[in-house]
């Protein structure tokens, strides 16, 4: 441990330490120095070595002006590996990257440096559930451009400066674990999920073949077993893909459908095939529209004749209203014509996980493909998505595919084993029963929520009927429009009050919720709950706050 | 914290604390048991407090035979948030997820947990440097499956239980990091990748608006305009895309070529534009394949009258061979028939930070598109892919596309923050001339083999001259075949070394390196080297090994 490029500083050093054996002026004042809070011993110790202590770069690393050796690493001496022995010890202004393993007696930086990450982000865990915190501390682009550095320069950091770095990432970004954080369908952090992820990163690796990543690969083969299971089909049978997302999982399934239906497409391109056509509702996702504008099908393809129909894609959970196509019609529609039916379940497939609420996916064991995001209503960290693919006749076709090269697969194999483990280990830690709990509390509080502001004045609903998953839609109708006749202008002033409202929750930082428009309808709120931290107090606080906030509008 | 459903027992509490002033006979003798080390403790309390205290579903949390309520929480009472304290004081058998945060009384339990996680995977990062320890501990699929249970429940697992998960999950994994895994083209584990990576997930948001990633949106502009810089485009002019791997940039970069070319096929689809034909080399990597499949552009297209080339996609650095297409050359043919060059540097890419090597990409600067994988040869973790695009004529082609959504691209905005946050910190700490140093030397130890093997007995280059790339391919002759005349039999004998020797090496765990055929040339080694822990020392110690482990052959 005696390595003069150790990078090492024995501030507070123990009587007896290597670094107590080899003592020099500036070093000695520099270990009192260090007892000053705020870093200002890191700052007079700069100073007292001058600045050629801090290398320009990874090289230079030998202090010029000390003539004797740098004192050896005073790191601890137990036997436990790795230890939290003697963190104070370690300098980040003095040390970089290079410093850290694989470097030769990097092993006691290393571990200080990402414990003290992990301190910072435990810090941060900790304050996403707290109510009395911001849900974001929001500034102007160049607010922040002008505060910081943001340049990349040739020089490295100091392993200080990237501390910083993390702390000033984290200042700024939204929780999105906050129990008032209502912005987006994937909302809430889950403690199990997040370990995962972790665990994910230190693996580091893909998921190319059992050969690589032998874990992996059994843990994922029984994850999606389980997911084909709840979907319906019987003992899990089938297939199955983890994908970075919904929209490429959509684009999975319509890739299959037109593959099975002419597989010439692969080797000679759409022009050898009929001219195909996808059924979709005015409210699918628009990845849809997407998938079917990359697969070279277009998307703005009518039915005349000649034409072939080769997918339907129902949807389990519209995006904006939460809403389900009616599977069990569509599937006898698709059974007739022997089309692919494919449902985009990204957002309602997490109520399959509750035996309340499942009747609304009645039918999709009926379907070709299922698309299925456990990040949505899971807890899964982003992104986790599934394509689960029933076989019916061939056998294997997904794994077909894959050999034929048509799914774009290795480029995806990293996800599978994020989503494998994290999605293993929370299967595993909450059991099916832990999902169904949080799912039907995330159902129950949009009910509260609808009856609470259904017949509340100033509160108009966006469709009629209780949601049919958690998606809330209101428009907030403040007094001076309350009394107005429903004409243009009631619209175009209405139009304003959601973003308005909007932007003032963001200045004040205490809850965040979506809005949009939709055909006709001008602005309004999309409210959904996926976040396992919500309780009525919180929603109770929603309200509260869009009526402080649009009061004067 | 004192809620009787907060999960915690009194183990080893001190005196004073909120524990010791609600003494049961139970408790008591359960405090003592805990000074059993080997989860004996834990045992005994179990038997103590009989079945009843392991609840069934999360909701049956009482103890029907305790009388008493459950003793409150002795977590620690000091204002540092997070605290470290009293770890000792957590009892995982008795705790559930639903114990963890956002539950009431989390805090604690959480912060335990994640430390704990956090001590296993630190403990992993370690034994991930160390030689001495195995690269791979290997079993067979059917021994994991029999010696432990992969079956997901209803009933919800113990904490006690996930870590085991994690500590077995990591056991039979891959060390990825080892100096001595050669396997892939990323390898290696680098500090400050994780910690990012760590960062991350604790942020655990998506990048769809500056509105819910402020810091992350400027982050990923400033780290895509200096890879651009590197490039070669003046002031890092043009645009990009981070997406989670080379295949799909490569397909990006497809869709936007032809978009650019024919803007109605997203609306009207292949069936109303000419026939496309794009150009790649025989060693181009098999996505651009996938991609002309996927894209209904088909993969067996040859050039007849009539047909248009709309992309030339050449390779910098190709997965097996590590070659450089000649890109100049390229460059003026495509500008001779304006045809869109992209440059497939996903491999290659990483030398544009050597000052050294990056002549090797000389043109790439005249390509519309360049792929670049940094988590290829610069440290980042899996996975991370960027798409460059100098953009020339209409002003921010990738943001209109993406604006007329032919890019899928919501579903990848969390990758921008994983990379993003990622490669700016890398960026920053590493500075430019670490990245520089860490590839150089990467190039320095391929020539260090290639030099060592070349005119060694034993070995026979697959081609010839010195590798553009880190990629060494060479055939390791055992002694039986070297006298043999270079026939039939001989290759087929040849054929099954590569194959018995990588087999033996994941069975004693000591290195991994990838082999393969490749046209008619049958299986050799493809070493590699991305990774940033490898030494000469352990050049060497592969080569001993291949001649340890093919001896006999």
């Amino acid at each position: 441990m005696a390595s003069p490029s150790s990078g090492f500083w024995p501030f507070g050093a123990e009587e007896g330490s290597a670094a107590a054996e080899s003592p020099g002026t500036a070093r000695a004042w520099c270990q009192v120095a260090q007892k000053f809070t705020g870093g200002i011993g890191n700052k007079l110790c700069a100073l007292l070595y001058g600045d050629a202590e801090k290398p320009a770069d990874p090289g230079a690393r030998a202090a010029p002006g000390a003539a004797e050796p740098r004192p050896s690493c005073p790191a601890c001496t137990c036997d436990k590996k790795p230890c939290g022995c003697r963190r104070a010890d370690v300098n980040y202004a003095f040390l970089h990257s290079t410093d850290l393993l694989p470097a030769c007696n990097g092993e006691a930086a290393t571990l200080s440096f990402l414990q003290d990450v992990v301190d910072i982000l435990l810090q941060y865990v900790v304050k996403s559930f707290d109510r009395s915190t911001k849900v974001i501390d929001f500034h102007y682009p160049n607010e922040l451009l002008q505060e910081y550095n943001w340049e990349l320069a040739e020089q490295p950091q100091t392993l200080e400066e990237i501390l910083l770095n993390c702390r000033t990432t984290l200042k700024y970004a939204i929780k999105t674990g906050h129990p008032r954080y209502f912005n987006q369908l994937s909302t809430g952090l889950d403690m199990v999920g997040l370990a995962a992820d972790w665990l994910t990163s230190a693996a580091n690796t893909n998921m190319f073949t059992y050969e690589i990543a032998p874990v992996f690969v059994l843990l994922e083969y029984v994850t999606l077993r389980k997911m084909r299971e709840m979907v319906g089909w019987p003992g899990g049978c089938g297939d199955g893909i983890f994908s970075p997302g919904g929209a490429i999982s959509n684009m999975y399934a319509m890739l299959i459908a037109r593959f099975k239906m002419f597989p010439e497409v692969k080797e000679k391109g759409m022009a050898a095939i009929p001219r195909l056509v996808a059924f979709t509702s005015e409210h699918s996702h628009f990845s849809v529209k997407k998938g079917a504008a990359a697969l070279g099908i277009g998307t703005d393809i009518k039915m005349p004749n000649g034409f072939v129909p080769f997918l339907v894609s129902a949807t389990a959970g519209t995006t904006v209203y939460g809403a389900f196509d009616p599977l069990i019609a569509i599937a006898d529609i698709c059974k007739k014509y022997k089309i692919w039916m494919h449902v985009d379940g990204a957002w309602g497939g997490g109520l399959l996980m509750s035996r309340k609420h499942k009747w609304k996916l009645n039918g999709v064991e009926r379907a070709n493909s299922v698309t299925w995001n456990p990040h949505k209503m899971m807890g899964v960290p982003l992104q986790c998505s599934a394509l689960l693919v029933r076989e019916e006749v061939s056998p294997k076709i997904l794994a077909a595919l894959v050999l034929s090269d048509i799914l774009l697969l290795t480029v995806l194999d990293v996800f599978f084993i994020c989503v494998t483990v994290t999605l293993f280990f929370l299967f595993s830690l909450k059991g099916t029963t832990g999902f169904e709990a949080q799912i039907d509390k995330c159902l129950e509080l949009a009910e509260y929520l609808y009856n609470k502001i259904k017949n509340r004045e100033g509160y108009e609903m966006v469709f009629d009927g209780k949601p049919q998953h958690t998606n809330v839609c209101f428009w907030y109708i403040p007094p001076s429009l309350r009394s107005m006749e429903d004409n243009e202008e009631r619209m175009s002033r209405l139009m304003k009050v959601a973003p308005v409202i909007k932007a003032r929750m963001m200045e004040y930082g205490t809850t965040m919720v979506s809005y949009q428009p939709l055909g006709d309808k001008v602005n309004f709120f999309r409210m959904v709950i996926s976040n396992p931290a919500a309780t009525h107090q919180d929603i109770d606080f929603l309200i509260d706050e869009i009526e402080r906030l649009g009061q004067d509008l």
